[in-house]
């Protein structure tokens, strides 16, 4: 069965508005980024919402939380915002059983070329094709189990909690 | 325990001399990859040869296994090329027992910037991390049994063997 | 003699700090761009500052047109915001006498990947190498007097003033 | 009058083959470098023919005359291998009278992201507004005439002849 992938936003999917100086959404990359990784692994995208995850509230993981157990799929990604990520990973874990979620987001924007982003991806539809049921981070090529982690704002980097 | 990383050329390292319009091979390009995908996953790295796969020998896959059988690493990972990335799986399943070890290559030399090298990589990566012990190929994003895989000339895309 | 290259800043040179993902400037990336473009045209850069052009006063574009006239160089480039480059341009024409100066700019940070960064450089080395005594404003390709130049904010392009 | 773009080919508009890793002519990427520069230049592009300058004949530069003597435009833009720019500037000098040409090319494929292609390109329409009639090669940021230049094979860059 395909592998469900949620899009929520975060600098993943930012773009620079050369009018203004200023980041924004518009659509997502993934599918570009799919294609540029020549990944043939089946995989249903839809976009939840298109923010930056500082803006998230309970109200959004809820309703990203409903869709995780909507879904068929047994396995699903979800991009989003750094900031974030560890908060929704735990309400995820609250209030979806049984399935094997891969959080994964980036630092730098994929259309910035210099993007964290593609290598990240690679590694969080890895992941999600081998560990078992529960929800995970999979940033820095690692992987965290939803309650041993959390993003050390200094270094921008995922670290597990002590 | 640390991945060891070997590196033995294919298209994921190649580069293109201005010079004559060929390409070659000059050093590897896997520090500055991981150093992009903001890894923090414990690697060493060590070039075994800088080839195009498709001039590798069987002496060259001894090499190759028997450094994997040296290392203590129980987790290895493989660049390679594609072209002949089966044939060395194979003779490293024969050779090579008790370890996790990824092959994975590219398509596109990195260095062309349209490269699917850091996705493959960062799914190589984690691939390592998570499956049990055996020979596999990790390439469009999919992880492959060593007796279970081709590369399908036609499209550049690797299949079940049937 | 050769080309005096002269830094302010502006989008040009901005990076975006993956840490709080604001954009911010750290050094110029003029060598490196000249590099990538193999430019053999001899220059000597100086940066004079970096920063925002919306932040430039007119202290600022006082101090840029002394660095011109005590310059023993003829021929003058000048990196600028694109916001006001037209208000320095103005400012030069009037200090500045018996020399070139060409003052281009980029829409998108040349960090960015998808810049007009280094087209627009090309461009400027290229006319301040061949246009007579005078201040010009070099974007989109084309050439413009410093009197007759305004940007189209709408569309971020540079055009005739009417 | 817009400006006349002829391309010929050359590394410029090479591409890479992932299926056999060969370098091999599609379509020109002429239009998307002037979209990515941003460039408001009025231009007509024709594509005459996509060859390595090594394979162009004296049959291919009268071609490449004839078109130059029918255009109705005074300025025109040649891209070009580099390999035998220079051959094909003499050749045009001798065949075609009273209009201004800018032959350019480049030592990397734009598309493979650290190209001079983009440099060349803005600094090669710049000449070709701004010189007086004549036949030059615009390359490394600098312009030649046709007579006194040749390309420096060891160091792929362009110099005047002595």
């Amino acid at each position: 069965m395909a592998i469900r992938i949620f899009i929520t936003g975060g600098t993943f999917d930012k773009e620079y508005n050369e009018l203004n100086g200023e980041l924004f959404f518009k659509d997502t990359h993934l599918p570009e980024m799919l294609k540029l990784g020549r990944s043939r692994v089946p995989v249903d995208i839809r976009t939840l919402m298109m923010i930056d995850s500082l803006q998230m509230t309970d109200t959004d993981r809820e309703l990203i939380a409903r869709h995780c157990n909507e879904t068929e799929a047994e396995k699903i990604v979800i991009t989003h915002g750094t900031d974030t990520m560890v908060d929704s990973a735990k309400k995820l874990a609250e209030l979806v059983k049984g399935k094997t979620i891969v959080l994964t987001g980036a630092m730098i924007p994929y259309k910035f070329g210099s993007s964290d982003g593609l290598f990240n991806l690679g590694s969080a539809l890895a992941f999600v094709q081998t560990l078992p049921v529960g929800v995970y981070v999979a940033m820095n090529g690692r992987w965290f189990n939803w309650d041993n982690v959390w993003k050390n704002k200094k270094t921008g980097e995922f670290e597990e909690a002590r």
